[in-house]
């Protein structure tokens, strides 16, 4: 029995995107801005990709720039837009829980003059409105608020984040990284003027991403060059990876739905399954407002590290935190942002599901924990006698 | 009949590279910063591809960075070099057939206060190095220049130039995109500091790159997040693209003489077929100091993209100059800087042959041109009367 929960960290390109994208590697292979039939040929091919990534967000193809990943569009579009309306005012305002690429764009603005300020979340992880209605002011440049939280799922109130930095004039941002796909995004509607889109969130190829960048907004470039990407991001064009985020993006409009529905539904069995069970555990993020493909569970007495080895044993693949961190072996700065210590943080395994996902898999793996947790108690000196 | 002579702008991924890549878009689809079996998998193949990288351009496996592209390469090294190091001096000296990518983080770097200088090439398309002795001085913090030019195929004095920048303590950089897999490179014994590598130019897949950084050396990052390839390239990797760029590598190790001595002699064939039935027609670069893949032939009172239109409806595919600054339609500053004139620039083909050509395919190409030169010709006012 194997059960792969780790979907945050890393998802299977789906076989038909695999499959639309096959013919881009070996036969027709063009560059798309060279200046014949092979080149036509691979510039129709991102054109369509550009319509359907279009598609899934509510934008027009000419708002769609095409990055390596979702790493790359919050560069281009945090530090490109801060940078290029700089004059509009020095402050720029980000979650506490954004992505750690945000963050650290974040350092680097801090050093170049910009002042960041950090909006905090309420226990359950979720941006407090009011607080970052009163961070947010006229000296406010960018306002970066992650659609979701890919380590606690929860959703953020992006729609009232952007009335509130329209409402300064400033630029708002959103991470779409862990929502896109999963919950409705309508750029246009939701008022935002940049979202940063992940290919392997989608169950596209890794290695590319896009950035929505509405109409009329200016960026300054993050990689120079060529001017591939009307300009906005120079390097020839990743074609084949390019076609399957596309693809990736149109079975998603299809599949979003129902998809989310099952999710919901193992997610929810999940974490009843493991709470009743396991005495001292407790779901991080918020109860209802979380993306249904997420659960977040903290345990007492337990290293999330060791957890993780354990489970793996049992061909249970898990995360104790973003994977895009886990190398620091820092406790998750989200985690710590909804106010837990540094031993409780450490503590927590996020549970990410996906497509192969079934009733059984999740059944499987409430059968394991309860047994790792205790093993792992028994060893702790910290565990109370009544939980050995 | 066909005749893909366009390898520089875009190569079809080795089937071997596309095989060797396929267990990681689906199957083996872990995250390499995951701290299970999945994750561990997928490090373990970016491991192998750094080796093998590493085998093709005499380094260490800890000097090879992976990106996504050769672009990202270049702004990672130029950049990253000159601005972490921007107390050795304000001087930057690159030559002045650098690829477009190149001289725009130029551009860049002077309105940042750097003082950019252009070392000239000769009238061959060789870099003049007792002129580039006179322009590299003390206050000169990086070198950049090219291995071969992928457009006029010239390879450059480049183990001179790397002398030239560190008897100033300068920092030296090149872009081996064109050359790597063409020509031996050997970072160690050859000088370089910094090395840009694409993998496509060399049958890998599009959408990757790296950079070679010598062990010691510091860099500030250009892409910010979550501190991947040591800190210098955030941003989740891109397994397969990874893997593809590795076994291209290993492929072009072994293939990479017998390769080069077939190719040199299709060129010549190629050259001297053109030359020796198309009345005004000349061969711009150098006649032997080129890679063995290139042919680039100015043709007097044509345009190249008529020419590059008319043989497209022949099957035959060729560029006017590169495909990076195709879009731009101005003539190749490359060509100027050899000292052509507007309308000289704008008539030249440049033919990069590649795996799947053989002498049929240049044959062909030399029957099929001589006829459309002349038609086109036929339509100039600027032609004289005795080549109409």
């Amino acid at each position: 029995m194997k059960a792969y929960m780790d979907y945050g960290a890393s998802r299977p390109v789906d076989p038909a995107v695999l499959d639309a994208m096959m013919p881009y590697f070996c036969d027709s292979h063009g560059n798309p801005s060279s200046f014949h039939s092979h080149g036509f040929e691979a510039l129709k091919a991102i054109n369509i990709a550009r319509e359907q990534v279009t598609a899934l967000v509510g934008a027009e193809a000419s708002e769609i720039v095409f990055t390596s990943c979702a790493t790359e569009s919050n560069n281009l579009a945090i530090a490109g837009a801060t940078i290029r309306y700089r004059k509009r005012g020095k402050r720029v305002v980000i979650s506490e829980i954004e992505h750690i690429s945000v963050i650290n764009i974040g350092k680097e603005l801090s050093r170049q003059g910009f002042e960041i300020v950090m909006a905090p979340v309420d226990e359950t992880g979720i941006v407090d409105v009011d607080k970052l209605g009163e961070l947010v002011n006229d000296e406010t440049v960018l306002v970066s608020i992650m659609a979701a939280n890919g380590e606690i799922g929860t959703i953020q109130p992006i729609k009232e984040a952007a009335e509130i930095a329209h409402s300064h004039e400033a630029i708002f941002h959103t991470d779409a990284t862990a929502a896109a796909g999963q919950i409705p995004l309508e750029a246009a509607t939701m008022g935002f003027d940049l979202m940063t889109l992940s290919s392997n969130d989608l169950y596209g190829p890794k290695g590319v991403g896009a950035l929505y960048l509405r109409k009329g907004l200016r960026l300054k470039p993050h990689m120079i060059g060529g001017g591939q990407e009307g300009g906005l991001r120079s390097g020839s064009e990743n074609v084949p990876g390019i076609v399957g985020m596309g693809k990736a993006a149109d079975l998603m409009i299809r599949r979003m739905e129902a998809e989310g529905e099952r999710l919901t539904g193992l997610r929810d069995r999940l974490i009843r399954g493991v709470l009743d069970v396991v005495p001292e555990s407790y779901l991080n993020g918020h109860p209802t407002k979380r993306l249904p493909n997420n659960a977040n569970i903290r345990f007492s007495y337990v290293e999330g590290e060791a957890l993780i080895i354990s489970l793996d044993q049992l061909g249970i693949q898990l995360s104790s935190g973003s994977a895009c961190v886990a190398k620091t072996l820092e406790p998750s700065h989200v985690l710590r942002a909804l106010g837990l210590k540094h031993e409780e943080a450490h503590g927590s395994l996020v549970f990410t599901l996906g497509k192969d996902n079934r009733g059984d898999d999740v059944d499987y793996v409430v059968r394991g924990i309860p047994d790792v947790v205790s093993k792992l108690r028994a060893m702790s000196p910290l565990t109370p006698p009544e939980l050995r």
